[in-house]
């Protein structure tokens, strides 16, 4: 094994990725670059691409590492596009480093998170050697900001074929705020979407009784889903909320009434709820609301993001120590925001999240401070000392 | 002043104008048609052109014949297109009869109406000569189903700057629904459009307590202006009623809570308001509906189309008498349906309509029966002796 050198740091490692333009569907090196020090350290490295018809082919990486229970490190390195790269203050795929931070497209979502779990396990095992007690494994996809299809999915069910077994998960997407160290999301609500489509029968204006208008309809059916909250939120989760996200009849004649009005909306739900359970109620409410009155048609798209919960266990709290040793701050447990792959390797492993801080991710001039490049690397550090403990290793050498 | 013939007949004159191809805004010869019957007939005829930037130019017909109280006969030769000419029984340009029917674009809508009107007219100089105690006059435009700017509002100023004064107008639209008598038109309700926007702020569906979802606020807004009727009605007119003729957001994206949300409304109200006193009711309900929970914006557009009602008169008693007489109907005075031109009409005089059977208008194999044209034209040269009484003319003559 090479010892960890000055290029191993997490900013170095972080400047390396940022330099490999893989915006999704691209690899553009950024998996290659991994798997050149995964296998340098030790790690046994796979690169399993995977393919859909319709969508493009994804390459992904797989590298494992010792014997035991395994800590699994997840994360992507496929990143959004910059955009407008004039905009930027700092060319997006250079890693320019200005006033203590480092700019680049991926900085915190999530290639500088990788960096920081990367060279926290290189110093580990420079401290520990390999037989430190268990096993770390890496599962890094390069599918997660696009069509997510040939990407953690496929490569937890290839995983799961070669009989690869992990014990927990720490995903590193960003999820601070503002500041490093304010929270570890431990969940996520689930996401469902459903078109709604209210039907009338089009006619003049000038004689309404020949026509039927679907927008009153409508309005009637929207106020019935919206009346009362789905739920008060539970102990871990944000109460579940309906947002319309269109609503759309697209006639341009004003003195006809329209055949018909569609909307969709979009529902974020928290673990009172299932998919299933879900759309019942969509169809409980709609139906009391439509009574005799109005023609309707509920068209529930099929969703593979649904509620889910990691029990705060010793895991947990081993990484909030972490946290509150390097920071000060005692992380919120989190069940926030939108949705993540979390969700999928929720089915292999209890899975927590815990990153860098979001504020600039997706825009212009995203970018970290290097000092929480440092701190989130150290942070890593502290959860592998907690999880593979030097006497327990050992103990079992014994 | 040549003899009536057979190519006076209202079935006759109804054939020639509809081979006269006068798709708005083509004259297509059906006003130089009118215009050599009527100067033969000994009518002053005038051909004014009417333009305006923007518009095409419109050829327009007015003629007048005899001196004293002014009959005048108002109507369109413009039709409109006839869609797929291959769906028609028979070809849209032809005048085929059929069955006791003359088919044609215009056979109703108002070609056929004004042939009727022309034929009793005829008929009506052919018993009593021009010297028949009054004046009759014809005012025809070609852009009623067009825009209706170069049409009958500027023939009127036309008119009225020449001195030109009518004491009554019979318009020869197509008022009866199924049968023949069924209806007078003696005003119209008005009509007035006006676009709503509620403005949000975008925002991504996860995160809704950092959007604002501009389609709660359009559907509380909407539900402010339907919750209570406008109106009941009046003596000669139906409530007044608002339909939203569209609503749209056109956010295609699920996750994305949009900034935005726009809706159309079209009301056609009576006498009991004016545009003014309509539109502060729409603010005052929206600005009650709203509170300070939803920021909106009203675009009310401009109209010139107001409620009008032409008291049930004398005038009104010889048509229904007449009807009646010849079809054993007595009318219903209406003033439903859509606008007409007798919302400009009514400036210049009192103005009532009555033609033909609408049901096949804008339609394809639109169409008339034989015997209804027979009978309108009876039921005009009934109103033609009622208005110049036979005894008055001597009186006057004497």
């Amino acid at each position: 094994m090479r010892p960890v050198t000055d290029a191993h740091s997490p900013l170095a490692l972080a400047q390396g990725l940022i330099r490999c333009p893989s915006v999704t569907p691209q690899e553009g090196g950024a998996l290659a670059y991994l798997a050149e020090i995964l296998a340098a350290a030790g790690f046994t490295v796979e690169r399993p691409v995977f393919s859909e018809p319709g969508t493009p082919d994804i390459e992904n990486l797989y590298a494992r590492l010792g014997e035991g229970p395994c800590l699994l490190f997840a994360g992507h390195t496929d990143v959004v596009p910059p955009g407008d790269a004039s905009a930027w203050r700092h060319e997006p795929f250079e890693g320019v480093i200005e006033g203590g931070e480092l700019f680049g497209r991926g900085a915190v979502d999530m290639k500088g998170g990788i960096a920081c779990m990367l060279a926290a396990v290189l110093a580990f095992l420079g401290r520990r050697g390999p037989d430190f007690g268990g096993a770390i494994a890496f599962l890094i996809t390069g599918d997660e900001e696009g069509p997510a299809v040939n990407g953690t999915v496929k490569l937890l069910d290839w995983a799961r074929a070669r009989g690869e077994l992990f014990a927990h998960c720490l995903l590193g997407e960003p999820t601070n705020p503002d500041a490093l160290g304010e929270m570890i999301k431990i969940g996520r609500r689930g996401s469902l979407t459903a078109n709604l489509t209210v039907h009338g029968v089009q006619g003049h204006v000038a004689y309404p009784h020949r026509a039927e208008n679907p927008i009153p309809g409508l309005l009637r059916l929207a106020q019935g889903l919206l009346a009362e909250p789905l739920d008060a939120g539970t102990a871990h989760f944000d109460a579940s909320n309906l947002e319309f996200t269109t609503m759309d009849v697209g006639n341009p004649a004003t003195n006809v009434i329209p055949a018909e009005a569609r909307a969709t909306f979009n529902i974020r739900f928290n673990d009172l709820w299932t998919p299933e359970t879900l759309a019942a109620e969509l169809e409980r409410r709609l139906a009391a609301a439509a009574g005799n009155a109005v023609r309707y048609s509920l068209d529930v798209r099929p969703t593979n993001s649904v509620a889910f919960l990691t029990q705060p266990d010793a895991f947990v709290e081993q990484v909030a120590d972490a946290i509150e040793a390097e920071t000060g701050r005692r992380p919120a447990l989190s069940t926030t925001g939108g949705t993540s792959d979390a969700r999928f390797i929720k089915d292999a492993c209890p899975v927590i999240e815990f990153g860098l801080v979001g504020r600039t991710m997706h825009q212009v001039d995203e970018r970290v401070a290097i000092a929480d490049l440092d701190r989130l690397a150290a942070i890593v550090g502290r959860v592998l000392d907690a999880y593979f403990p030097e006497d327990a290793a050992t103990q079992r050498q014994a």
